[in-house]
């Protein structure tokens, strides 16, 4: 592990992330009636469990929007859930404003284009390992696994790793 | 890139696609009512608004018919779909015709036999990587990416680079 | 390819198959009424509509019962679908029976045990690349391709190409 | 196969299991009306019906809670069913003590750390190929096929081998 990603890690507060590609695996399911079915990663659910038991907060911005990912989210204790959103950088800023978190506190997973503008600002910018090209190449950390098959849960274990909230014994947090 | 290929791209200004093994992985997905659910990839989404925003035409002519491919077209800015077409090399020339559009101004992505027909009268052919043998063969290029995987999203990007759409920044699409 | 598979698909005239991992990927997709969608392949769809047009007939035996099924069989020209099948080798001897089709007539792809007893009799027996090992021991052709993704499609390939029913152009199954 | 294993598998009367990530595939698949589909393995499926011809009992203690896993359970002939569970531990221990087993006669299959505290105290304890490092590093076995691909499958015949309930043909299980 890049002893910069590190450090930019020990830092985090709060990880945003996108839905499609990254919380799932990019499939876009559609019924008959129009509506979404949302297909998401059980490990990833634990690993948002933990951060929630750690004190790191989560939140998802996302383009599109589903009665799935509201229900996923109460789930896995994601805080903040911003459907619907075509411009993620506002988006965002308005959230951290309304928080007071600075952008080196935030940590941002993306797969594609739209996540570009908000990776650009903040302290650890990650690229899921199904991300476009141009996301990989500015960010901090490309993961290893792919989106839906537990890129999130390797960012927080990353993130709580690097702050020192993994040593000893992991599964206190499912005691 | 063979230049052949970029030679033909430069001219597109329609992209038509199957469906079933193009836009999806090729699961035609089956209710108890026998309606259809559809599986779509959020990056090709992403880029078939690129192409719509740059200029590109984009349609989809498929033997099958469902609500939800209606959906996503909506979603995405696809302008033309054709479903339940028996005969795809028919609904295209009636299209080119109405549209005032010449065959090698058109590109085609098909993975099987049915698309043979349009396929061998376009100006650019293009084979998905899961496409039949038949279909490669006679295809100008063949995606590296399977369909459902993206496989639609690198046509549109070769073609937008190859007309110099995609030089300097690509993000003012997302902008 | 061995020539004695070819000697026993130049005799074929019925294909018979399970459904489970041969004609889906083997997944038993529950809904929360405990009905079942079931995912087909789009490759294998055209395949069973060229076996029709060429004059091979079609049928599937299952331990299962969905409506799902028999709706893609009715598009793609499956002829027999046997559903909630507790014994497929008295299913298949009565089928034979009232059809007159003597067992090296018949070809029989399976994934699983209780597929054995018909693939011990028929004439050509297939086992998908996914199937147990104690198929894959006693059956004349294991496919190269997965269950659900093309299997069917590859036998069905093999029959007809035996047969001298793809020589020159395969596309009039499409014209 | 290590001989301790074989020894190990030579006790078991009970085969517990987690659902997702182990009779499934990790996926989470929410409905816009907030209830879950749920995709399981149709050898798995062959697999538990074999250990209940054979004698072997098998049941599920998961922390998500399903119609589907129900209605599957019933097909395959899982005989106990465990959902919502908060604390696998609590829940296994209760259960052996009204069934009167020890835990040297249970085998535990999980894939994360919700399984670790159970997995700590019976006799076989299998990480299948796809779950969490602490898990691998426990489990007296970890499976070769990956959860919902027919890693169940393989622990039931490792567990009927050993005990030498394989021998001879197996297809008397379907006959």
């Amino acid at each position: 592990m890049d002893e910069m990603v590190l450090e930019r890690a020990k830092r985090i507060s709060l990880l945003l992330m996108d839905c499609d590609g990254v919380l799932t695996d990019g499939w876009i399911i559609l019924l008959p009636d129009g509506q979404e079915v949302k297909a998401f990663n059980s490990q990833d659910g634990h690993g948002l469990k933990m951060a929630q038991r750690a004190g790191l907060r989560t939140g998802v911005i996302t383009g599109r929007g589903s009665v799935a990912l509201d229900q996923r989210a109460k789930e896995v204790g994601i805080e903040f859930v911003f459907q619907n959103a075509k411009d993620k950088n506002a988006v965002m800023n308005e959230l951290l404003h309304s928080q007071g978190i600075e952008p080196d506190q935030v940590a941002f997973i993306g797969d594609d284009l739209p996540d570009l503008p908000p990776m650009q600002r903040v302290g650890l910018a990650v690229a899921v390992s199904n991300a476009v090209a141009e996301l990989k190449s500015i960010a901090h950390y490309v993961t290893e696994k792919h989106g839906g098959h537990g890129a999130v849960r390797e960012v927080i274990e990353l993130i709580l790793k690097a702050q020192g909230k993994l040593e000893g014994n992991v599964f206190h947090f499912f005691a």
